[in-house]
């Protein structure tokens, strides 16, 4: 045990641990979910901390022994060394001070260690002083949040890119499969299943785009604002030093925020992010229950198409395979929307000279993405890959599709052609029959105006 | 041209009107949507207004010449006349004090005429002084929002129970129509239709019931509770006498706000009714993607039932024909959990004494309500009631559902009742088929056994 | 290692695990999140178990041996052993399927090793067989769900009870202090503090209330309705007993679903229940803004209540505090709502005879409720409980409060009052004093008439 | 009375009327709302129509004396003629089929007229045959939206715009205006009320740019791809002639879909553009809500600053001004974000070849827009210029703040300056007086450092 202390008095901290007082009393006060920060967040604080020191170190705000030590300290931690020791729950104090604080005492006594000094020894090297020097949690916390989420949305981007590729090369394998359109869940003049696919990977290529561009406005990051946004406690150059370090080190085109109040008032480009991925959802759901109706049968359904089976679908119905891996994906998109209501309340709710809601917006949007970088390499490989078509159903039903007639009303007039179809329907035959008989086509015309392969062609190239 | 007189200077207002300056200011600072307050919202407000003038007159805080003459008027807002004196839009001042000013002058002006006095003569007689009198905004708005809405919910709670009835009735004509069932979309074991509709029905009912409960919660009302809910300017006895005028106007049960400070704070009555409104939405979702997916053909579709046509559904697909009415049911039912959103948003941001943020969310709920009470009978008769059973085509595929196997399972394990559902799906035949062929059962076993009647039935009887 | 093997083929299985091929696959499936489902859900699932098997058992479907066996199992499970064994992340199949068979895994597994043979031995004691005898996904894990629900929110009911209970109480102690009311946030008739933490507290225990509600409706189960709700392979008589054995265990009032079809189709209670949180974290919020903001200062606020300081508020600011614990209970509230926007999505989105989205709405659910019964009874004690008036501030700026003014009205009428108003604050004098001056009312009258005490105090008992 | 036929039967419409048998079927069908779709994007399905009207002469699908009766009609509606003749409900047929037609049967009727020939006479010009020629209304319909939205969004644009600038202004105005700067509402370092309204400025203007983003992927639009985006019915080079007849007859830079079916399938640009409202939103509640309570008071509030009074703001309290200018944009905000929840759940329930759910999401952004437009201008004159500054008051609050230690931080140490807060706090003195009595600054060095001028200065220029 060692004693600290804070403004509010003394706590007993086990010897052990590396953070101090004010983790301690963050533990304690919010024991809510049990679930604490993420890697990536914790790795891109510090990584603001290790900005902020050299920084510090050069501009002559901190001496080179107290700078080294904790720069070493840093490297620790981003070497996966005292992972166990941010506590701090998802659920916490506003403006993330806590998870501030957290990182702070963890370099602060790692730093007074290789120091070769006790920790808690803070007279000598302060969490707040030293390591905090030149910062407030209101613009580390941001920009910690920007580093992880660019970071997680170049994954997610790669994640998407993949799989709407994916779709696209399943689209050409399929380039020859015409199928009944469907408007209004109605039959409607044909398509080809090539087609349906590289729609679905165009879509989800334009929902990666969004989200990529939303990422690079996240490029602009507070830090060197401190407490309000007008640098109070900052040495001169401070912030254009910093950023730059930032930089460097993550690799990243970061600069600094254009408004230096508004990047600490606005989370508004980190809730854009948060947008961007509804956006995903909803297409994400769509193709998923696309795919799951393509699927639906074996012989009360579509029966389209053949989702790969991936496990027994029922404890009760032997034989069953249901569309498991589409249906974990619609969860996961649900999640993700409501996911980002919360991103959407809390932005909404800055007061004055900061957005002390930031924390769960940071949690949730690293939720998500995670959540799909985890899975959807999955479902490509498990689900989409291994798609097949079963082309004899989708060539059945696709020529007693009456939405033929809509070729031959430039001919014979719309409504001369809805009656084709009302007879078509009567008769349980194909239009084409139907025009042969009644005399409006030869056989021959009307195998070659009524040729499924020449009707469900697109006319329009797509790449 | 009339000259009118408030705290903030002078303005004239046409001769012809009886809204005064108050009410022209707000037209002129809210000109949002064009939209203005519903009729209902109206008739309840005038109704709230009447009630206090009556048992001011009684309490002796209103002269009896004033108090008829206001009476009168509101009488004639009641019968429909002055219909045009409402300007104020739905997006207005917070608290609605624009349009209950607006109430307050019309009524005052109007008042004024039968006195055969002059428009604007407010010294005689003020909407402030007199037609306001122990009342604020603050608790009249509620009230009449209360009232307005409870009355809506009660049309509504017909239209449902009509609804729902529909709905079983078309299932007790179907009771003997086997289907296929389905989960996952995938071919699942039987029902019938009938049951299957009894369900819509039943899900519709107990919607409305919980639509109905909350409604019941609305009968607590904040009048009285004047400017911040302590009954400031009331006189003695005030509240109950207005209470009980009121519920004999407009014969509900009202009872005094339990805790009147409460009453003015918290709009979570109104907002639990939104979110009653939102459940139901669910359940009418899912109903009309059920219905339209049974419907979805007629060759590349389910094609289980047939839903009446209600105009022709393609600019360029002669012939066709779309769920339309359960399309615009869709609609609508999404535009009732957005205008829920918005309730949520306006319930969570009452301050202090007060939820400013209350005419939004009475305006969403109306909103809400009125599209289903002029969409749902249509859609009833459009749609459930001439809704036809596809017979052939629902036994043959149910017949084919391979989920039979899972009776099976009880006899022969859950093992080998898979293996012969792949020996089905391989060889395109029914589960009955195989089970004879593979002598597993004898012709009348199967028979017995596999019977879809039998197996559709459900063992649980249902109202 | 074991083999294990289902309608796929077959699988290696670490020998020392309880589950089998079919979790395995689900781990292989679903790695979404890392976050598995809760144990209150397992130890409900357990418990339907356990009411399945004592119910075959007496109804002749499972014979002693087994269903001794797997009763001692769930007991282990329920008593605490075994609990890393029910890996299946929270984002999974449709309808909790491979959940169902994790459970069943277990259980089987556990049960041949009492009876002494080895785990993997599905032909004498099978997962589906025996433990899911009678059930099916579809039915079990609606119920398990229920229960569990149920059962967190019967704590968070006393929760907030208590939570309630300590707003009053603190409003008791508060009774004495006036306060400037404040509607539009700006001046407004005074009220006391105490009425203010009254309503708090009332509003609150309104919200359990209606959760208390939801939770009722929650006490029909599905279980008996199997793979479509019409119970096809139980025994007969079975739905009856098992839900009452299913009552007996769990000691709550459960009874058979009023349409074993809906029960499967809709989870609009569930849902319900769900809209309740949601009304619940829009009173929390509302609440936490309103101490956020009397607590506002020391020097530039509100300030008129002290909330006590659990933490050093900021690392760059020294001698801050900040309303952290409000403010992390704000952000639970966000999330509340965002959980229910997922738990919305997925309501609307059932098909046909199955809800698939069922998982992802209960552990959206029991995250929200969780986060509460974790944190609320902290923020009791951290916060309400520790709350003190600034008396002579309270006093100081309610006596200058302008609207005072109201109660001339009556006297005096609006318009005077109003300009009395104006000539106050313009002079910076209290209206009690601009009406001595003006001679409106003698010193005595004023201070009968303009006491604050009085005139704050509310007119209507509260409990 | 005439007599129209379409597949279902014949119906009689009005003479006088120019709509036909269709809109009257949508007519009774669709009774929802009262509502009827915005001149806006009548103008622009017009206009759709002319493109495709004068690109069918010019590749012969439709000949010149047909062609140019339609383009004279067309005219007609464009300028303002026939303005009552669209009565179809904003929640109608999905795909907005019942619009398309209403569309065509006005054109067709007026054309008819213009060729001396009666109402109805389709035989010789029909709706389907001529004015929908090459068409479908799943393709103009999305394409008629995109083009309302661009038109719509470019003035909300430049409101915007104005409206930043306006703050900007109100900022440079207050530039010299120190202020106690808040963070979690609690004193924190000043900041001047300049950069205050030129972040709030900078925010309005960043959430313009991302609406102009959104609208510039709108200029991608589906025309062309007629019913399954195969453009199936349309004469060779169709697509790219119409697309730039349309670009001419509206101005702008619209080009043909990438992805012809993904323009049908989905409706991500249009939902990604409401998203970006609902960004802006968020911004507007938090200033809006940053300015009701700098404005709070006059006694009990901050009172840092005044609103302009633009009405008395309670009928009970005289006197009394209410910030209902921004209430009221609290409100319209809400709707947005409200409506926008409407466009998700739409974006998410696309199917196969269409989502048939576009009309919602139109008429919601549509609404949207416009409520911003109507109201922002009134706004930014009633409201942001006629903001002035209580200097005193602001001086004096930001004197005491006691967060001024931060600056001596680096000089003392954290915890020591913690102590001194806590000194002035106790004492109610300033930092400044305490520094001097404790010794720690001379009067000159205090009067220096702890200049309130120089300490809200930002130290990072901002435009």
């Amino acid at each position: 045990m060692r004693l600290e202390k804070d403004s509010l008095g003394e706590k007993e901290i086990p010897s052990g641990v590396y953070y101090g007082i004010q983790t301690l009393r963050a533990v304690e006060n919010f024991p809510v979910s049990g679930r604490t920060e993420r890697t990536e967040l914790i790795y891109a604080y510090v990584t603001v901390k290790k900005a902020a020191v050299i920084t510090n170190m050069k501009l002559g705000s901190l001496d080179n022994e107290r700078g080294e030590a904790i720069l070493k300290a840093a490297d620790d931690v981003l070497h996966g060394k005292l992972a166990d020791q941010f506590p701090v729950d998802l659920y916490q104090s506003g403006a993330g001070t806590s998870f501030n604080m957290n990182i702070n005492e963890v370099l602060a006594n790692r730093a007074l260690e290789i120091l070769n000094r006790n920790k808690g020894e803070y007279d000598y090297l302060s969490p707040n002083d030293h390591v905090n020097a030149s910062q407030s949690s209101n613009d580390t916390f941001p920009t910690a949040s920007h580093i992880a989420i660019i970071k997680e949305s170049d994954k997610l981007y790669k994640t998407l890119i993949n799989l709407g590729g994916s779709f696209k090369s399943k689209g050409k394998q399929l380039s020859d499969t015409p199928k009944s359109g469907r408007t209004h869940l109605m039959d409607a003049m044909p398509v080809t299943l090539g087609d349906e696919f590289i729609a679905y990977g165009n879509a989800i290529i334009r929902a990666a785009k969004e989200i990529h561009e939303k990422r690079n406005n996240l490029l602009e990051v507070a830090i060197g604002g401190t407490a309000t946004g007008t640098g109070v406690n900052t040495p001169v150059f401070y912030r254009d030093n910093v950023v730059k370090k930032l930089a460097e080190l993550t690799s990243l085109d970061l600069i600094p925020a254009k408004d230096s109040l508004e990047a600490l008032q606005s989370r508004s480009q980190i809730s854009n992010l948060s947008g961007a991925l509804r956006e995903l959802a909803h297409d994400l759901i769509r193709i998923s229950n696309d795919l799951r109706l393509m699927g639906s049968g074996p012989t009360s359904g579509f029966a389209e198409i053949n989702l790969p089976p991936v496990q027994p679908g029922s404890s009760i119905m032997p034989g069953k395979f249901n569309p498991v891996m589409a249906e974990c994906l619609n969860m996961i998109s649900f999640q993700i929307i409501g996911n980002d209501t919360t991103v959407s309340l809390a932005a909404q709710a800055g007061q004055f000279e900061l957005n002390v809601m930031t924390p769960i917006m940071t949690s949730n949007i690293l939720d998500s993405i995670s959540f799909l970088n985890n899975y959807l390499p999955i479902f490509q490989t498990k689900c989409v890959e291994g798609i097949t078509a079963n082309n004899d159903r989708l060539k059945t039903i696709a020529e007693m599709n009456p939405s033929f007639a809509t070729v031959l009303s430039p001919k014979i007039g719309y409504i001369k052609a809805a009656e084709l179809v009302k007879q078509a329907m009567g008769s349980k035959k194909s239009i084409r029959d139907i025009v042969v008989i009644r005399g409006i086509l030869s056989e021959e015309e009307a195998d070659e105006l009524l040729d499924l392969k020449t009707i469900s062609k697109n006319l329009y190239t797509k790449e």
